[in-house]
């Protein structure tokens, strides 16, 4: 089915689908995270039924990502000694996703990210401000430049997420107050979630390593599982919000409430579109 | 007293005089262990009273280790440039307990974990596929090995633990649905815990650490301690899930009431007998 | 305004107008801060109002932090490889702010708490038996030494803490029951928190990790701006305290605390006072 054809309803029951696969077959999937975010990320995979390995070392690469089932990689404390394993476990014939986080930091975290990026990764999420900065290949130049923390609209970087897309042949995704995915031709918008999450370290971390886990039970239509997977993991921060006091309540009541996602709940809540 | 005349009243006094030793003496624990556990076990041995120490560098080890009551070793985010400093520290004198991490994971992984069992850890504690593993001295052979997770019941891997034990020299433990603790010949059962336990990134690592702590005040007991940490973990899952919701919950509320465990709570509620 | 003419009622207000400005201002703090406090630390800087950047490679260091509006430095697992990091970032012209945690564990780490107390930190915050180890420039000699823990009231570093501060050229920070400030000649006492919070792991870091987004929109009164940044976490540790039920659940609500912190709680409760 072309995408144009997919309704509200045909989402809702996509995204149900993904997590049931995920729940069913727990995929194994290798994490080279950021330090920060190691904690949220196996938690996350783990409620949305996953099962994660934050392997790192070069000399498990040949041994061990083979048999993963996704890789995800992110470079949000990248460190020289992490880099050539990253590219070894992007190159290790596995589906694998890519969170280029702050890839304006430096000339350094630029290049490493353009050069990720040519090992075809099968999905790249970044916030605004990183996939301008990837698009235009460009680092640290801008005044606006804010760390991790996007100062763009996610609205801001459809052309720029599409000309990547088209450029880099990955599925790439703009998470901001509406998330954007697009292959470079068409556009999903997924529109779960709540502002506080940003107040959270490490959600867009997470929810980049959920990608990898639906990309793993799903590796064909990369497009689908992006937008479902924020989606899920939106959703969850949606009813983690009808009981948090603050951000560290809905760190744990988002977790809580991805390991009770039920069906009911997916197929009704989940808040997908195409925009073009 | 010989371990066959121990009573399930016996455990539970013994147990409650461990953690009330701990509580008391707070033992510093040096614990060079995983990124994704650093968290969780220095929390889980602060909850139990003891003095964590995330110490890893090897330039430190010389002056640090020999003043710690107990060193904890666990694999699971191994690198080439920390592998020495655990040799170092596991040499260096103290009592010290192994988490073999999916040991299976890499041929690199598991000489690593080979190469510590022969500086003699007072304890090893891993899940029925690692311990499994270690006795087969075998790597990544099989098609079921899950990363972290285990594929096999600890109740399959009595037997290996056994001979482990036997040519280590540890006492070695197996966690699962029941824990089994074994010095190669007694076998001790632990049955306190919760399975959503295992939804919560790192527990086999803070349970780990915990035996480290209590090792710590008791080095002369392994096998009682080892069954007696596990009991005392798994009985603080029991509690924290009484008020649970869900994994991120149930971390919150076993941190909880591992700080608050009471002596009649103790004693009345860890489960543990003799096995043969 | 001299110190010795600040009120209560002053410090209040000037607690809630340096948050207020974390708030409004979000500065973007670079932190090369230890493994197991980087979860904790950058959260209890987003519920501050603050931009967290994990960033500890020595290659984006001269494209990063000049960007930055503050550095945080944290010894609290050192290496080696990490030292010309934490350097490099301490010298690259942004007020910067140390956290020398177990100064006094290896010849190693004393050594390079002294190296970066010469590149003239903002603030150095510590407990007292760090304290008093810098300023006797003496590691590992203490028999009471206890890892990360003080073993010293903050009371009896206050001599310590003044010579420090006028060898160093920073304002030296004393955590305790009593929070004590100086620089080196006027003394503050910050006198909220609550005891349980030293159950949480990495709370010291947190806090300095706070002092330092506080640096960054006040430079040029460091004093007061790290007795208000203590202090105004020591009142999220307060008011968390009112609903925790164990550290795990404190370190929760202290987080959601710290997010929700208004004019009238901080003016009303922050509790600091001139002591010489």
């Amino acid at each position: 089915m072309d995408a144009e054809d997919r309704s509200p309803d045909w989402w809702g029951r996509r995204a149900w689908s993904l997590l049931s696969a995920v729940r069913a077959r727990a995929p194994l999937v290798q994490c080279i995270t950021n330090l920060v975010s190691m904690d949220i990320a196996a938690n996350a995979l783990l409620a949305a039924g996953a099962s994660p390995a934050m392997v790192h070392s070069l000399r498990e690469v040949p041994d061990f990502t083979p048999r993963c089932d996704a890789v995800y990689v992110n470079v949000g404390t990248l460190s020289e000694d992490w880099l050539p394993s990253m590219r070894a476990a992007a190159s290790a014939g596995r589906p694998w996703v890519l969170d280029p986080v702050a890839a304006a930091a430096s000339g350094f975290r630029m290049e490493a990210c353009l050069s990720l990026l040519e090992l075809r990764p099968a999905v790249v999420r970044g916030n605004g401000s990183e996939i301008l900065a990837l698009a235009d290949r460009s680092a640290a130049a801008s005044s606006s430049f804010k760390g991790a923390d996007s100062s763009h609209d996610s609205l801001d970087a459809i052309e720029a997420a599409k000309a990547l897309a088209l450029t880099s042949g990955a599925v790439v995704a703009v998470s901001g107050a509406v998330d954007f995915v697009t292959d470079g031709k068409q556009v999903v918008g997924a529109s779960n979630g709540v502002p506080m999450m940003q107040k959270i370290t490490a959600t867009g971390c997470a929810v980049t390593a959920l990608i990898a886990a639906f990309v793993a039970v799903e590796p064909s239509d990369a497009l689908a599982v992006a937008a479902c997977a924020l989606a899920i993991f939106g959703l969850a921060g949606e009813i983690g919000m009808e009981s948090a006091k603050g951000p560290a309540s809905l760190r744990m009541h988002l977790i809580d409430a991805l390991y009770n996602l039920d069906e009911q709940t997916v197929t009704s809540r989940v808040n997908i579109s195409m925009r073009s």
